[in-house]
């Protein structure tokens, strides 16, 4: 026999069964026409600098829609205002404002050197497990893991949040059904992931680079546009926080711990920072070069835009707050607002902005889902998630991870209720133990490697692990009992995960070790066959059982006794020489007579091997197949936890002389 | 061996494998405890006559609950009302009552003489059959099927209506739920049955005999109240036809259509008249004797609160109509609430009455889900209907035939929105066509015979089926367009359907018949054993092959050719002696390249039988089950329509060593 080289062909050829040609026509639909492995690697898909800036840089860039409106929340509820501070107001916006772009050049410095070092991709998980070890690698996954799901949930919610008000979208009542659309939108991204979205790159550019023009022009014209005569309308900034009627509070004595825990929102900001040189080997050679320049222009862009949202909130003395689920617009929507107008001659660019905004959120979330399924299916690989995580789908996508992400962060927004403001505080802890850990990794990795110069670059790293660790600390203690602590009992349970995931494989291929098996002494072959009447289907299967065997007896279940004492004469007239076992089932079910059977077979002859022949017949029409009962198919069930048996089917096909 | 004596327990034994014990519990949760089977024929459940009486008459005694309803609809909608000929109203009312009741005692005299013609039971479909054919035979089976599911869907509908206007029962709003209603209580009804309600006869008593109590009760104080001094509430009566302000037609031309038309509806009253001949075997010794007795006691009760209903009705000047999905009160509740009062010191006879109605109704829709699936049963066995609805199940009766049913008849609900005069005209002309057919047969039955005084007995059995025959014709010509043609269409397409199904079976019968079965020539077996890794599992697999021949080779289809290559270099290893087919897999589909293979296996050795070997993991718990793809489910399921494979499992349990 010489059939091992069957031709390859280009195209998925056509199922000729109907059955399988109708699940290869579904999947069709829901994933397009699938790709050959051998396109995997292909150099096309390669990206440009100009075209990785928006399919890495989303994540980070689209973090102003959140980063500054998450600082202003907590100073706007802090009592600061309440207390007839409000002055204070701007001083710690802009303080903190600063932290945060001088954390943001410390992590791009840190990252700058982790992208040279590991030009194959140096994201976390590797990177720390490589220099920390598997637990530490471990923590770091379990953390991005995490991020991911939670970058998708915050990314949709502010989406939506951002065009709440824009006039072509009130047909929707976003405000109204925000979970709903927040799901909505979650399903439709996870479709187009597994119908191999990530190909298409070049399509997130238009939403990023409108958003980052806009954010440009918003800024320059907050700022100078004054100068040339602009109208700005302070009617769309929202001054007011509710419950104002509190009485003062002594607030010198905990604006200190206002300013922890502010900065600790802002830090989701610089979320999604790591995604470059995550997504080293997708750039074009010079690989570690190209993706050094982008991550510094997106830093570049990132901060300037940060800072300048920052100056105009404080210009324009906008407050953002969020009471019983119900919040003022989002901090770029009265920023757009106040400076372009919802109404008049300029409102095309606030709805533009906004529609950008939401836009370039949601391609952020799509970040994730390119993310997530990579990450974990390199978990997979390596022993700490379940494999079906490494399946490549028919357009090479790891659907398994792609659906898992969907499923979770759906259910996040669930549980939020779609507010951006509950999430935030789960939000950074994932991302700054990540980062924390990996450049603790690269401190390592410059000690352990010693190339030139490589006390500055540990320097470099160290600085910056120390920055994110201090960020660790501070969102730990500020954020504890607004969710920090779940996030906290989540990256447990995942680690248990993954150690109890990798035990149980490393077990399995202990016990199924080749080297490991003993075949039984010389086993007899018990071949059972189950009988319900005796015609040409039945016959077929005794012949079948005969060819495997010597010792085959013919088994009945008695349902009603009158019928299995015809049997048994028919039996006898045309399977003389068989012996035929009929079992009472005084409760007419099938399945407990036949196991109380097996186990006594077993008992009598513990050196067979047992082969339940059972006979199906297979009809034409399906409605022929309602006339015929699926006793066949009660029985497989009904065996199906069986260890001892092995079951064989005979069909048995009805419509062919 | 000689495992045929298993004892047979008095309960069905615990299952042991945690599977089957969930299922288990699973059914007794819904079931309840398993029947043995020898239960089914013991004398304990024989009826005494009180008890038989609710049993078999509440569907024909609860017709007069919609009835005299029906005949109204149509007298107080014909335009007599609009006309000024009102004075008719009460004239056309009785004649058509009188022609009921006349019509019911031949009916009554005619199953007379079937009971004692038929001990063993005389359903329309045994009768007819018998003696007309089976074509006869199966039209009759055909009407009461569809007889059976009205029966249920008028039952359930008119029981709800009558209970609308019951004030404990307000809170439901009934009159606005009335499909929703209606389905719930088929559903309960449904489960009960399930359950083998059937069993708790003695639980119908109380509301029929309450009902033909307060029937009396109501019929008595209603002619001989006054005569006591008591006071009615006419105010409960309505007498008023929406639409009055329509022109007055010429009614006399149309008078006669008007009065076949409502003698057509009237006809509904007398449903179930049939029952007790049905029965006959539950009944005690002399079975008989007892069984009519029932019948005439039945006729005599339907007949005289038909009778006193009709007169209240002419007496209180009662009108019924129905428009645009409202109606008035039912004439039930109308009459109770002249006589009693919906308020005041009687108001609890009104609430008794009413509450009595609905339940008769609801307890008529229960004899329902005994006959259909019975009649079901009695046509699978002969053949005419697929061969489940024979089977017993664990309170011995026959689920599939009650589910059916259920499904059925509240599907009709769900088509009429729960309107009981939609519903009408569908009703009696199965009921009516099963009449005549059986009456026919049972005058060829005494030509047949001849017994001592045949000629009187024929003749009885000949006016009762000319009578049927007449109100037929009746029926068909005046209510065709409103849905009798429907009904003709059913009993069509079911004729068809049992043609089909039997010749089915015969056709299967000769197919498989162990006569014409042609051993092939002496077959080979090539046993291919599906490879995913060298392991333990798949060594236990490859001895069972070699077990069962000589001719066996291992199969991989390799997804990912790295991991192919590595394969090869084990299997070489350790099993040299075996050859090892990797199949091309460049779209990544398992199920593909194998249907190929088999294809060119079956080209070159087309005198084997081909067993294909697929190993599966059985874990403990169900979490490790995820950590391990379900490749061999998904292969057996691709393997599924060939008939050309036999498959055969064999499992490798994990948690061993």
């Amino acid at each position: 026999m010489s059939i091992k080289e069957i031709p390859s062909p280009d195209e998925e050829p056509q199922a000729q069964d109907p059955g399988l040609a109708l699940s290869q026509k579904v999947r069709r639909v829901i994933f397009g026409k699938p790709l050959a492995s051998e396109n995997s690697e292909s150099n096309d898909t390669l990206l440009r600098k100009l075209i990785a800036l928006p399919v890495f840089c989303s994540d980070a860039i689209s973090s102003v829609a959140y980063g500054n409106q998450a600082i202003l929340l907590v100073l706007c509820s802090s009592g600061l205002w309440l207390g007839g501070l409000s002055h204070l107001y701007s001083q710690y916006l802009m303080t903190i404002s600063w932290l945060i772009l001088g954390l943001l050049v410390i992590v791009a410095a840190s990252y700058w050197q982790t992208i040279y070092a590991y030009p194959n991709g140096g994201g976390s998980y590797i990177v720390s497990r490589q220099n920390l070890g598997t637990n530490f690698g471990l923590v770091a996954a379990a953390a991005l893991l995490i991020d991911y799901v939670l970058t998708v949930s915050v990314s949709v919610a502010s989406g939506l949040q951002n065009v709440q008000d824009v006039p072509f979208l009130h047909f929707l009542h976003l405000r109204h059904h925000m979970v709903f659309y927040c799901v909505v939108v979650i399903i439709l991204v996870t479709f187009a992931n597994l119908r191999g979205l990530r190909e298409s790159g070049t399509l997130f550019a238009v939403p990023v680079y409108t958003f980052i023009v806009m954010c440009y022009f918003l800024v320059l014209i907050g700022i100078f546009g004054p100068h040339f005569g602009w109208q700005f309308h302070p009617e769309f900034a929202n001054q007011i926080v509710p419950g104002s009627d509190a009485t003062a509070k002594t607030v010198e004595a905990f604006s200190m711990v206002v300013l922890l825990r502010a900065f600790a929102n802002g830090c989701s900001a610089m979320t999604g920072t790591e995604a470059v040189s995550n997504g080293i080997p997708a750039f074009r050679e010079p690989k570690s070069a190209n993706a050094a320049i982008t991550l510094v222009v997106m830093a570049a862009i990132l901060g300037s835009v940060f800072m300048g949202v920052s100056w105009l909130a404080v210009h324009f003395h906008i407050v953002y707050w969020e009471q019983n689920g119900l919040t003022s617009p989002s901090v770029i929507d009265q920023l757009s607002g106040t400076v372009f107008g919802k109404t008049g001659p300029w409102s095309w660019a606030y709805n533009l902005t906004q529609s950008a905004t939401a836009m370039i959120l949601i391609v952020a979330a799509q970040t994730s889902f390119a993310g997530f399924p990579r990450l974990a299916s390199i978990l997979a690989r390596d022993g700490f998630m379940p494999r079906q995580l490494t399946n490549l789908g028919d357009k090479l996508a790891f659907n398994n991870g792609i659906l898992v992400l969907g499923v979770f962060s759906a259910a996040v927004i669930v549980f939020a209720k779609g507010s951006v403001d509950k999430l935030i505080p789960f939000f950074a802890i994932g991302v700054f133990v990540a980062f924390t850990l990996s450049q603790t990794g690269m401190v390592h990795h410059w000690f352990k490697l010693k190339t030139p110069r490589w006390q500055g670059k540990a320097m470099i790293n160290g600085i910056g692990a120390l920055a994110c660790f201090v960020v660790v600390i501070d969102i730990a203690a500020e954020k504890f009992f607004d969710g920090a602590w779940f996030v906290i009992v989540v990256v447990c349970v995942l680690l248990y995960m993954f150690k109890r995931i990798a035990w149980h494989y490393k077990r399995i291929a202990e016990l199924l070790s080749p080297d490991n098996y003993k075949p039984d002494q010389p086993m007899q072959n018990t071949v059972l066959v189950l009988i319900h009447g005796v015609h040409a289907g039945t016959l077929t299967a005794i012949d079948y059982a005969r060819s495997l065997s010597k010792d085959c007896v013919g088994v009945s279940i008695a349902v009603d006794p009158e019928q299995a004492q015809k049997l048994r004469t028919i039996w006898d007239h045309y399977v003389p020489d068989m012996e035929l076992v009929i079992l009472d089932s005084p409760f007419r079910s099938l399945v407990m007579p036949l196991v109380r059977y097996l186990d006594q077979v077993h008992a009598e002859k513990p050196h067979s091997r047992i082969t339940v022949v059972i006979t199906e017949f297979v009809t034409i029409s399906w409605w022929q197949g309602l006339l015929h009962g699926n006793t066949g198919l009660i029985l497989k069930l009904a065996l199906l936890n069986r260890r001892d048996v092995i079951v064989a089917n005979v069909r048995y096909w009805l419509n062919e002389g």
